[in-house]
């Protein structure tokens, strides 16, 4: 990634700052900072303005950041300096008068601290504003999730190819997370869900010690995370015994949820929008109470991020924008489907970034 | 753990919560939520009092609530019932007037939120109180910490046997994480950092494509959790290759003010004085400048937690904290040296629970 895409996104975040009560911004949420400076430590802030961005951060980042950050202002604070003497101190210098920080990720007590001893400057919550820049990904950014999508579909055509009955959720989890390392992703984007019939009716499950053998079905909610940080979210049922109609009747809705869903992403689409169109689908069938979360959410370098697919939600999709689209349907007792892919707004329509089978008669694994 | 060890752990927070300006607490932290209740979901809430102990969830959690938390009250909301508003209901139903929250963990927005809708309760900002009871550790507690101590120290005994000159940090660190759950850990504690020479001077170093044969020695620093939630956490320097007299000389320094922080822990010792035991020898040595962080912290069902071992920490030491000791010395463009041991304070001194080689002699690999 070219080092001035960073200068990029902070001139774009200076535009947007503009608009609001405050001069500057302190960003302590560590995804904005690596967002805005490519720094992929922690417990640093970045003090950003049109007249300055500074990150501030401690001794054990110092190599690290002339690395990662080539050519940012730098304050090193030592282990004696506490954070907030440092963030007083430059505001203090900078001559601001009104600070703004990330009101959705400060902690209320940290800004009591900040209360007390920033004292030259007011302090101005602005919510979201650096979350918002990041719905929208970058070529960079598209091209980063392309490389954990391809990941994620490497480690599951190797899990599906590989399960054995006496296998437990957990090793089975534990074998896709190593797959996708081999195939060169840093991590899984989050603990991946392996489960197993009835625990499928858990939309949250961990992994336990149950067997594949144990019902004829499981349910997979995985991901990858490159070293840039990027992710990826993807969710498949198996088959791995004999199909029930019930299963079938299940699968055949949530499949169809799905793909109207998708079919009206496009931009300017209100993301409710989005959700309703798969919803009605469940509610039709008569399953709509046992749908009982939003239809996707965002993902980049964070696993959840906006724009939110729900009942509630008020965002619109802008091209450039991935997202998920993961209906499901969930019987307490006898388990769940869900299904799940990765999709990119683009300028007039969307495309699924994600390629692995769907059709019900692809599901048997092996 | 017997079920009712939450309720032990709920009456030990009431009675604390009564020393405060609260009638009840609304814990938002999903870790002291888990540490409560036994619950091991997220985005749930728990409103505690002495009238009352209600799980705040959605549909998602059912099942899960169920089995993990079983005689828990609990109120499922719908995704269009916003969580806010079902603990505005709450509050009123159960007639507080006071009601705390943790504002160590509620972002500043979200109080801002609960400000405008929670009419008829004021909100009074509680710090720490749960975290400091999770500092002191119960039985069950400590041996779920041993759990962990013992999948770490087996990871390491095999990767210590199996590190290839060609291997790269990125492979070894995966590996050692694979092996871990192999040995039934539900995953590292964190991402495990494996430094090659002169990677080894980023005291938070994330692994890279570098070889194991691109310098005489390399560190590791990792840990285990377990299904418990509870975790374990390590640094060890191992040698691929000439020893030089520098490497021995630093070495020595880092295991001599290591030994003299944990001579240094029983209960009542200050816990600036333990990092002060330590650091003492390193600056005796002339490295006092390349010791740039504190020297340890607490571990628990968070990787890092209280007490604080630091210059500046103003904790006290008490049977039943575990703490890290991990003085290093970090010479940029050589290396760094990082020894780390997790300690539990006895009711008269200490004991070392981790058990890995650390003699100057015994770190060649193989």
């Amino acid at each position: 990634m070219p080092r001035d895409r960073f200068a990029a996104r902070r001139d774009r975040l200076i535009r947007r700052l503009r608009k609001t009560a405050a001069e500057a911004l302190l960003v302590t949420n560590e995804t904005n900072v690596t967002y805005l400076t490519g720094f992929s430590g922690d417990s640093s802030y970045l003090l950003i303005g049109p007249d300055q961005a500074v990150l501030l951060s401690d001794s054990r980042y110092t190599t690290q950041i002339e690395e990662e950050c080539p050519g940012l202002d730098v304050t090193i604070r030592s282990n004696r300096q506490p954070m907030t003497t440092i963030v007083a101190r430059t505001a203090k210098r900078a001559k601001l008068r009104r600070l703004g920080f990330e009101s959705t990720s400060t902690a209320f007590a940290q800004w009591e601290k900040w209360n007390q001893e920033i004292a030259s400057a007011e302090l101005v919550p602005i919510a979201g504003l650096v979350e918002r820049l990041r719905e929208q990904k970058d070529r960079g950014e598209i091209a980063a999730i392309r490389d954990a999508v391809t990941s994620a579909e490497r480690g599951f055509a190797v899990l599906r190819r590989s399960l054995l009955e006496e296998m437990t959720e957990l090793q089975a989890a534990h074998d896709l997370e190593h797959t996708m390392r081999r195939f060169g992703a840093e991590r899984a984007s989050f603990p991946p869900i392996v489960a197993v019939g009835p625990r499928a009716a858990l939309p949250h499950a961990r992994p336990t010690g149950r067997r594949i053998s144990e019902s004829p079905f499981l349910l997979v909610d995985w991901g990858a995370e490159e070293k840039t940080g990027y992710k990826s979210d993807l969710t498949r049922v198996l088959s791995t015994g004999k199909i029930s109609s019930k299963l079938e009747r299940v699968y055949r809705v949530v499949l169809n949820a799905q793909r109207e869903g998708i079919a009206a992403i496009r931009p300017g689409v209100p993301c409710r929008d989005v959700d309703a169109a798969a919803r009605r689908v469940i509610e039709k069938a008569g399953y709509g109470r046992h749908f009982g979360h939003g239809l996707g959410h965002g993902v980049g370098l964070d696993i959840h991020e906006g724009p939110r697919l729900s009942p509630a939600s008020e965002d619109i999709l802008k091209p450039g924008m991935v997202v998920t689209v993961e209906p499901g349907i969930y019987l307490p007792g006898w388990g769940g489907v869900r299904i799940e892919d990765d999709i990119l707004v683009t300028r007039d329509g969307c495309e699924v970034l994600t390629d692995v089978p769907k059709e019900f008669d692809q599901i048997v694994a092996g």
